[in-house]
C-alpha cells in the first residue's frame, strides 16, 4: 500500500483536483474546468504522470457517467470501472448520491462525506459541505439519511461578477460586521432579501464602502441559506467541510446562532474519501 | 412639432433603444450593449441618421452622467445638456430618480413612469416596471413617492444561462401551471426558495420536463419578488409596464393574488416619456 501507484481525482464545481500517489509521495494538481469533466480534461492534467509500460488506476469522483445511489445509503466506499480511451489508465468512477423527494443529487462532494465518516465513524449529526453548491447532509449510524443542496456560492459568484451589483462588490476585503448584520437580517426576515440586493449598488453609488457591500451580499445569501436549512442544523451536532474564507463565514454565521461547528478542510476530506475507496479496492 | 427632427434614446438593462423622429416619421432602432452606455455606442446606432449640416437634438435616458433627483419628485419632465464629442448632435440627458432610504436608484425606467403619468395624469397607485431590474413605484398626485428595485429578471437570466441549472431550464416553452404553483409556493414560504432551486436540476435529471423546470424557476423568482413587494401592491391600484412574456407572467401572478393589473407596453411608455420631455423643451 505504501508504494501503491494510483491517481485520485475529484471534480467539484469548476475545479478538477488530482492527487498523484507514487513511491509513497502524494502530489496534488489542480485545474479549472467548466461544465462536466471529460476524460480529455483529466488526461491533460495527469498525462505527464502516466507510464507507457504500466496501467495506472485513476479513481475519480464527480464523473457524470458514474450514476447515483439513492439515500438512505452509506457514503461511497467503492468505485466502478468505466471505459477509458487511454490504455495507460484504468478509470474507476465513484458514484454520487441521489434523493427522490425533495429531488436532489450529490456528485463528488459525496467523497467528502465518505472521508469524514472514515475519520469519525461514530459521529452522528449534520455536515455542511460548502462550495459553489453547498449541501447539508444528515448523517446517522454512518449513513447519509437525507441532504439538501443550495446554490449560495454560485449565486454569490454570478451576482458579484456578472450582475448590476458587480461593480459595488468589487473588493478584496469583506467587512465582517456588515456580514454578521446581514446574516442576522436575512435569517429574521428572509422575504426581505430580494428587495435589499439592489440597494447594495445604490448605497455604493451614494458613497458606501465596497467591502461593506461585499460583506452584506455574502451575509444576505448565507443568511438566506441558514434560514432555509434551519431544520437541518437546529439542535444538531454540526461539522463544516470546505475551504478558505467561505467555510469560515459559514462557521461565523452558525456561531452567531449559538451553533458551534467544527471545521474540516475540503481538499483533505476529499482525498481521505478517495483513499478509503482505494484501500477497499486493493 | 410635426416636422421636428430629433432623436429619443433610452438605455435599459442591456438594450439601447432609439427612435429617430424626422419628417413626421418615427423610426425605431435597437442595439444590445453591455454595462454603461457610452456616446460611442449611441453614435454607432444613430450616425446614419445624422446630417452634416445641422445639429440634431438627442434626448437620452439612462446615461450615467445625468445624475439622479431624490424622491419624492415628479418623474422626469426635462433634460440637461451634456457635453458631446460630436458636433452633429446636441446631447440632452434625462435624469433618473434616487431614494435615500432604503438606498435605491432608477435610471432610464424613470421615463416610463413619466410616459405613464403623461398618459394617465389622475392615476394614483403602484406601477411595476418589469425588465432585468424590476421596480415597484408608488405614484400619488403625479409624483413618485417611493420605489423599490428587484433583480428578478437578471437573476432568472444568470441562473438560466450560466448556473448549474442552465441545462435543466433550456426550453423555449414554459409550463404555466408549474409557474403558477411555484409563485404560490414562493409567496407562502419564501424562505424555502433557496433550497428548491437545485431540485429543478435534480428533477430534470430524474426525468421531469424542462418546460416545467423553466416555469418553476420563473415562478419561484417572481413569487419571491411578490412576497417581498407585498406592501407595495396589497390593496392598491396596480399597473404593469413591460414587454413580452415577462410582463404577462407578472400579470398572471398578481391576478392569482386577486390583484388585476392593467398592462402597458414598455417601449411605448419609454417613447411617450421622452416625447413629453421634448415637447416641454421646444
Amino acid at each position: 500500500m505504501q508504494n501503491d501507484t494510483w491517481i485520485a481525482a475529484a471534480h467539484m464545481g469548476t475545479s478538477l483536483r488530482v492527487w498523484v500517489h507514487a513511491e509513497g509521495v502524494v502530489t496534488p494538481l489542480l485545474a479549472q474546468v467548466g461544465g462536466t469533466v471529460t476524460e480529455a480534461a483529466l488526461l491533460e492534467l495527469i498525462h505527464s504522470h502516466l507510464r507507457p509500460d504500466a496501467v495506472t488506476p485513476v479513481i475519480c469522483a464527480g464523473l457524470d457517467v458514474a450514476g447515483f445511489v439513492p439515500v438512505p445509503a452509506p457514503p461511497p466506499n467503492t468505485a466502478v470501472a468505466v471505459e477509458s480511451g487511454d490504455p495507460r489508465i484504468a478509470l474507476l468512477a465513484v458514484q454520487g448520491l441521489s434523493q427522490q423527494k425533495p429531488a436532489d443529487l450529490m456528485g463528488a462532494q459525496a467523497v467528502q462525506v465518505a472521508g469524514f465518516v472514515d475519520a469519525f465513524p461514530d459521529w452522528d449529526g449534520v455536515l455542511c459541505l460548502t462550495g459553489p453548491q453547498s449541501r447539508w447532509v444528515h448523517i446517522s449510524a454512518g449513513e447519509v439519511v437525507s441532504f439538501q443542496t443550495y446554490l449560495t456560492g454560485e449565486m454569490f459568484g454570478l451576482l458579484g461578477r456578472q450582475s448590476v451589483l458587480g461593480e459595488a462588490v468589487q473588493s478584496a476585503a469583506q467587512d465582517e460586521a456588515a456580514f454578521a448584520q446581514a446574516v442576522s437580517d436575512a435569517m429574521s426576515r428572509p422575504e426581505r432579501v430580494a428587495g435589499a440586493l439592489y440597494s447594495l449598488h445604490a448605497a455604493v453609488r451614494a458613497g458606501a464602502a465596497r467591502a461593506d457591500a461585499r460583506g452584506r451580499l455574502s451575509g444576505m445569501l448565507i443568511g438566506t441559506e441558514l434560514a432555509a436549512a434551519r431544520p437541518y442544523w437546529l439542535g444538531q451536532n454540526v461539522a463544516l467541510i470546505g475551504e478558505g474564507g467561505q467555510v469560515a463565514r459559514y462557521g461565523a454565521a452558525l456561531q452567531a446562532q449559538g451553533v458551534p461547528a467544527q471545521i474540516h478542510d475540503g481538499a483533505e476530506m476529499t482525498l481521505r474519501g478517495l483513499q478509503q475507496v482505494r484501500a477497499k479496492l486493493v
